[in-house]
């Protein structure tokens, strides 16, 4: 089977002038090292102080072309004190069970910090094109994931270089016995680098497609020549140089935008006059529950995590209907996450980081009191986030819970829905109420005047991301027992499909 | 052999009391609880708006008496998205490697919250006391280590207060075998739960020692008679609100102070003329830097793990050394951890707590530029801590490493020394090199103004730090060839002894 995909005219030329070996008079090096350093500080020192971006390097290449060195001479010249080496090797156990970005997100440096990435998201698409027959179709989705992710990262405030380390086969394999005959260096050699040289043509092959593939105007690819040492340092530090100077350059235009739903879930097709006696509801409540402890207690659920997210109107009763589910769980099984103002560890990284950190793991459950909605919610509405911001975000939403979905989780999302004069009754209730008083603050007298704008924020939300895999589940919850009883339904139902198939 | 340790004649009153199994009629648990429900949440509110101290909940007690429902029930009763259950099962893989109080200080909750906390560091306690024969000398060291957890946790903005569930041996088993009459609600009981009533006396005892050696007025444990629900919710909700409403009343004596060392390390007695010439050190660097190298890959240093500290004077080249020691490791068996302000995550939670969150895995290794000592050093100095903070801190930093050390980690301590004329000469250097200029600051000199209080602050951390498991290394700088040989030296000869024993 011949190659479905080649490397483009531009990245085997880079390859190409890599593996002339070239190198630079040291005289020269010395002199345009002193600049470069002073202003590598310089740079550095001004995205520190104005803290509106992060730069993630990607270190890719060759093994045995001195990666390691150049990274630790990045560390050197630049202040270390604000750039993580944010190295990853074949996942452990813990690791491997969670989505495969998952590393990468809790790695994230804050805006102002530099993080160089050994071992990055590419690992396994290099992996599958270093194969002898590549699985293209799996090459093909596994690009697709990293344009994703870097897209993501670029309209978040992360700006993306990615340095590929090349040269000759022979400067290689050269190289690599100059390192081990001396015993004070031979521990820098490790035992892959011995056998590239066989492997030259699968390895740059495979690198020349993965940079095809991967190289955007946002997210580049520099080659960077590798054969003498002071070229190879100054190449790299001069990309680091430039990204560092840069502003952060998001890609515009989403390669393809997202279709909203054909027939969209609308708040105002939903019957709120759906209800639940006290005598009904009691029994139900009961037998739900119970069908839902039976379910997380099924041995098939151990390899399976349950995502929940709760949106709704103010007053809706998502906190009554979380605790009817959790009545059911083991406190050691469950987390329940509010979502409320990100911390400021939060504000400095990509918005979907806070939620990427409370993942569950298998057999898990996490509950969130509202969710990664918010973006196209109340950051929508109040202006908390730029239209460009929250219209991105239906994607990146999308691609975030697609990933978690392949991973093995099932994600339920319910929209807890009440009409304008019940949340007023309700309202009022608490105002009157010695102990729900507390719940009722100025915000929510305030939000309410936006009740239209939420309405549309909504519907627009179902509109663009109810998909196949991860559907809304809207509750018409002017009825409590009903509205709690549908959601343990529902989660219940999933829940037994997924443990039954 | 017979018991060591007896209850308290308090703690077996209160155990008897409970087994009398109490009630409280409905009419009457009704008024009460109305009256509960809206003063917990007043006092939480207060808390959240005051957010000074955090509360955590220990919920332990004989099995199978509803503790399960009554966290449920405080959820219920508070708003339940400031209040977070941390329940912990048996450690899996990841967290056993960890020292045991690790994963409580990962789920610390930040002040203003409330933390339930369920499968507690009591966890190990209990098991040994509920062996035929406890190890009495184990029990002991595991109560010590609770007391001065708990002891750290008051003094440090966490209440503690811990609630033991407790009813008679019938009163237990008749209401398992109710649970398990009823379909709807046999989930519940746990197969734990039906030997109660075999064990009920070992299982008493054991809570009555281990109420006895760790009950204190700052983090009290309160008996909570559990026969009849609506009594056992009342005196729940009492003792809980109780906590929020109280100050955080640390124990202000120390049961032992630490002792400083008989002949304390001090930076006056260190030869500042030491010296090694270039050609001297580039072959001995080229040497440690392989001995280092070969130590951390060796097969023995997967079960240890490596934590470094440095300080010392600005200017004192902690950067330089930290780089030639990071020139030997593979970046991704390290992280480099440099500690400047806190992050309101950080400040929100006892002092040590982000230390803790940057411990390495066995196999790896973590070097801290700065560390936990800044409580002694810049936080005294500058007057960030209170004289009975950083006084206090000597011993729970003592306890910190002691734990680490137990765990299996190699714990070294650098102090790099330089004289004040060295560190004057170094920043009119930096002022001059175009690549340097930016590592001096204001703040540089602003401490420099403070050099004798820093020295005096330095010799009293070494005095009480410097122990026996975890010496301080205190390493002449004035030159920086002889520094950075003598940091690379002093790592290695550890982990060669570790290694080789």
């Amino acid at each position: 089977m011949s190659e479905i995909i080649h490397p483009s005219p531009d990245v085997d030329q880079a390859l190409d002038g890599a593996e002339t070996d070239p190198s630079l008079p040291k005289e020269q090096a010395r002199e345009r090292i002193a600049v470069l350093r002073t202003n590598l500080l310089k740079a550095q020192y001004a995205a520190l102080k104005k803290a509106d971006s992060a730069l993630l390097i990607v270190v890719a290449g060759i093994d045995g072309v001195g990666k390691g060195g150049c990274i630790r001479l990045l560390n050197e010249w630049m202040d270390a004190r604000h750039v993580s080496t944010l190295a990853f090797g074949p996942p452990g156990p813990q690791v491997a069970q969670m989505p495969a970005l998952w590393r990468y997100w809790a790695a994230m440096p804050a805006k102002g910090q530099t993080g160089i990435v050994f071992g990055s998201w590419y690992h396994e698409l290099f992996a599958e094109l270093a194969e002898k027959k590549p699985d293209w179709g799996r090459v093909d989705h596994l690009a697709q994931r990293i344009r994703e992710f870097e897209d993501l990262l670029t309209h978040n405030h992360v700006k993306v270089l990615k340095l590929w380390f090349h040269m000759s086969r022979e400067g290689q394999a050269g190289r690599v016995q100059a390192l081990l005959s001396n015993p004070d260096t031979a521990w820098q050699v490790a035992p892959m680098d011995l056998k590239v040289s066989k492997r030259f043509d699968r390895a740059r092959r495979a690198g020349a497609v993965a940079l095809t593939l991967t190289h955007a105007a946002h997210a580049p690819w520099v080659v960077i020549p590798s054969a003498d040492d002071s070229l190879r340092s100054v190449h790299a530090g001069d990309a680091v140089l430039k990204a560092l100077r840069s502003r952060p350059r998001p890609n515009r235009l989403p390669r393809t935008a997202v279709t909203p739903a054909v027939q969209p879930l609308r708040l105002d097709t939903l019957d709120y006059a759906a209800g639940m006696s006290k005598s009904d509801y009691e029994p139900l409540l009961a037998q739900w529950q119970g069908r839902l402890a039976r379910a997380v207690r099924h041995k098939k659920f151990a390899s399976k995590a349950l995502i929940l997210a709760f949106e709704g109107q103010d007053a809706a009763g998502k906190g009554g209907a979380i605790r009817r589910v959790t009545h059911a769980l083991d406190p050691r099984q469950f987390r329940a996450i509010p979502i409320s103002a990100p911390t400021d560890e939060e504000l400095a990284r990509p918005y979907l980081w806070r939620f990427w950190r409370h993942l569950p793991e298998p057999g898990r459950i996490a509950i969130f009191d509202r969710s990664w909605y918010g973006r196209v919610l109340v950051e929508r509405v109040e202006g908390y986030a730029s239209q460009a911001q929250w219209r991105r975000a239906y994607r990146e939403i999308n691609e975030f819970e697609t990933q978690l979905i392949e991973n093995g989780a099932i994600v339920l999302k319910f929209w807890l829905a009440i009409t304008k004069e019940e949340q007023l009754q309700r309202f009022h209730d608490r105002q009157k109420s010695p102990f729900k008083t507390f719940k009722i603050t100025p915000d929510d007298w305030r939000n309410r005047k936006q009740w239209d704008a939420y309405v549309d924020a909504a519907n627009d939300m179902f509109a663009y991301t109810h998909t196949a895999m991860s559907p809304w589940h809207l509750v018409s919850a002017n009825d409590k027992h009903h509205a709690r009883i549908e959601v343990l339904k529902q989660i219940v139902l999933r829940l037994e499909a997924a443990i039954n198939t």
